[in-house]
């Protein structure tokens, strides 16, 4: 792909610090591209816990059924992540290739099969070479060091159009430690080049089972607030490691959801997850435009939701959005067909702060050309109060272009 | 709009013979448009039957309030449909419109208000300025004739490309009756210029209740399995108008669901009803290629339908398929996330007859020269076999093409 850089994009790569006890390195192994990284090593200390959530899709990848497999024993040693061939849909020979990549990089890590997780992204359905890997594994292992994560957020990128890494500094009692992640997407939330990966790294020590709780409260309104396409990956994997390395700082391990250490580490971690899924949207496949929608006065925040990603979700609102139209006709279609309780006699929409329906109708005061100029801004919040209760909730989208369908439509051929 | 003619369009409009008791006339009123029709009136004899089937939008418009109110009374003597202008969040200022309109039509065609129908199509959240409707009311009843059917699928037309009609006949005992059609779509389930509209007419004698019986069960598979872009418009309309006037010639009225008269008028107004549905799905907006999903191995029709609906609105699937690339792949994700029953390794694909995946993998005997060659043709199938059960089910939608974005991107500026 050699689509320009998302007018949306970070201006540059943060300045991210090494996580103690994590080691990345990566790797051309061939597997599609040329000229390119393609393989992501992360290598973690001993007794490093990990969490994980992954696609919800009924027609997962190998490597989320591998990972979720191992994910229950609680503890990681390595992480593989290929991009270029997803393993997806590959049946009996995608689970084989799985089982090789484990054992190849367990023999050159010196770790179990299962301590070691796995995700790849790239075309569905086509049969993974992993003996690739066993080329690359010894150089990988041998190379790995503290704080790429430039080289390691560019390695496991495809459609892509800028890597995606994000930083935060947090205390646990007195101890500082870090939380470093990365992420590809480009569709959070489409299959093909455009699997959502997300790989969060910690020094912070941190029971298994509590990370997986601060992990999945975290994404329900980070990630899973994210919508590009509404298409869902067979492969969306997103994992936690902590390597506990900052308990020989003084920072004991967390175990409780009662410790009172855990909310400024919770802050921190779920910030780390904000910035990684808001640059997700960044990157959506052919976007110009990030789009927060927000929703409010609903009957439960769960209605509040769910109404949003009907208009996050709506070819129309979306292709309004690329056209810099603030077409709320088009919102009030996507609220009616959200199946959730509206009255249209009270619904009103704002585009970036200007009121232009109110109360079921057209908001006779507002001003035509200072809609316009507000549409031509590179973010656009899009607000609907419906007046009903309290519910309020927000996701992040973005708008749909000709790239869009010129980077889907005319992607194998 | 000037959008070129659909390639998918029928060679030319069909010949639609005359519905005894049905008169026609269409005028231009002004409401948005220049130079082209933009209201409908067609008059009925007395004790026509009227059956009609909405929206589900909780946003419906005026008029879509206005017909399901006065749906009930089982009677009708007019309809009066404008484009240009929904009528639709319009508050006050759109239920006093719809009022108006009836009182207008109603005084004119020597009924009452509430045996007129009403349907709009247009910009929502504008005004409609029913007086308009005024001027030109007494030159439509004037002018009103029967068999303009032509005449009265372009009044109606917005981002439509093609005036879409459909007729057949049938025998009630031995008396032939007639059953015409007219529909307006390009996005059944778009708003702004996109509502699907249609309006069925025949001279059968037939209950408003049974009526209404039958067009719920011929719309389960004909306009509700057709899906342009998942959206559905706040003013979805489809009305039938049986005036009874083949009675007097032998075909006494059919009132019993057990009526041996009854199947044969049922096939034939199926027929016609899967016919508009059809041409609404070739005049998608930016359609270039008709696609038929179907989905069979499910557990249930029900489970069936909402897998092949979830295929048929994707954008990954309509880009690719809008790419000439059966790109398999993002049919298997679609079937992950549909949230019904899959197993991944029963699944089995097909393009056109050709089938690219077997049980859970790609077929290693298809041919890629093969099924190029035939994703070029304008008619694509999409077979999905699930392996589970004996649920089968259609749908009918379109592919998703830059003429789309640009159709719903370009359009308010």
């Amino acid at each position: 792909m050699t689509a320009a850089i998302s007018p949306l994009a970070p201006p540059h790569f943060p300045d991210m610090p090494p996580v103690e006890g994590v080691r990345l390195a990566t790797a051309t192994a061939g597997i599609r591209y040329a000229g390119r990284t393609d393989v992501l090593l992360a290598m973690f200390s001993p007794g490093t816990a990990v969490a994980g959530v992954f696609t919800r899709s009924k027609c997962p990848s190998a490597p989320v059924d591998w990972c979720r497999a191992r994910r229950k024993g609680g503890v990681a040693r390595a992480l593989v992540v290929n991009s270029g061939n997803a393993n997806a849909f590959t049946g009996k020979s995608g689970r084989e290739a799985t089982e090789l990549t484990a054992d190849i990089a367990a023999m050159a890590a010196g770790c179990r099969p299962s301590e070691v997780f796995l995700a790849s992204t790239g075309v569905i359905g086509e049969p993974l070479d992993a003996k690739k890997f066993d080329a690359v594994m010894d150089q990988l292992v041998a190379n790995a060091a503290p704080g790429a994560w430039h080289e390691a957020a560019k390695a496991i990128m495809t459609t892509d159009t800028f890597p995606k890494g994000a930083a935060a500094m947090a205390r646990v009692g007195a101890t500082p430690v870090t939380i470093c992640g990365i992420a590809k997407g480009a569709g959070m939330i489409a299959p093909d080049m455009g699997t959502m990966l997300s790989f969060v790294f910690t020094d912070a020590a941190i029971s298994p089972r509590l990370l997986q709780d601060l992990l999945k409260d975290g994404v329900a309104d980070t990630f899973n607030a994210v919508t590009i396409d509404g298409d869902t990956s067979t492969s969306d994997t997103l994992l936690v490691f902590a390597t506990g390395a900052a308990a020989a700082r003084g920072a004991k391990k967390i175990e409780k959801r009662s410790d009172p250490r855990l909310p400024a580490f919770r802050k921190a971690f779920d910030a780390v997850l904000a910035n990684l899924a808001e640059q997700v949207a960044r990157d959506g496949e052919g976007a110009r435009k990030l789009v927060e929608i927000v929703v409010e006065g609903a009957t439960s925040k769960r209605a509040a939701r769910r109404i949003a990603l009907s208009i996050a979700n709506s070819p129309l609102v979306k292709t309004a959005i690329a056209g810099e139209d603030a077409n709320w006709g088009r919102v009030v279609m996507a609220v009616g067909k959200a199946g959730e309780k509206a009255d249209r006699d009270r619904l009103s929409i704002w585009f970036n702060g200007i009121r232009v329906a109110h109360k079921g109708a057209r908001d006779g005061a507002y001003d035509e050309a200072q809609v316009s100029a507000a549409m031509k801004k590179p973010e656009i919040t899009l607000k609907v109060a419906l007046g009903l209760g309290r519910g309020r909730d927000r996701v992040l989208t973005c708008d749909l272009t000709k790239e869009y369908v010129a980077i889907n439509g005319d992607y194998r051929s």
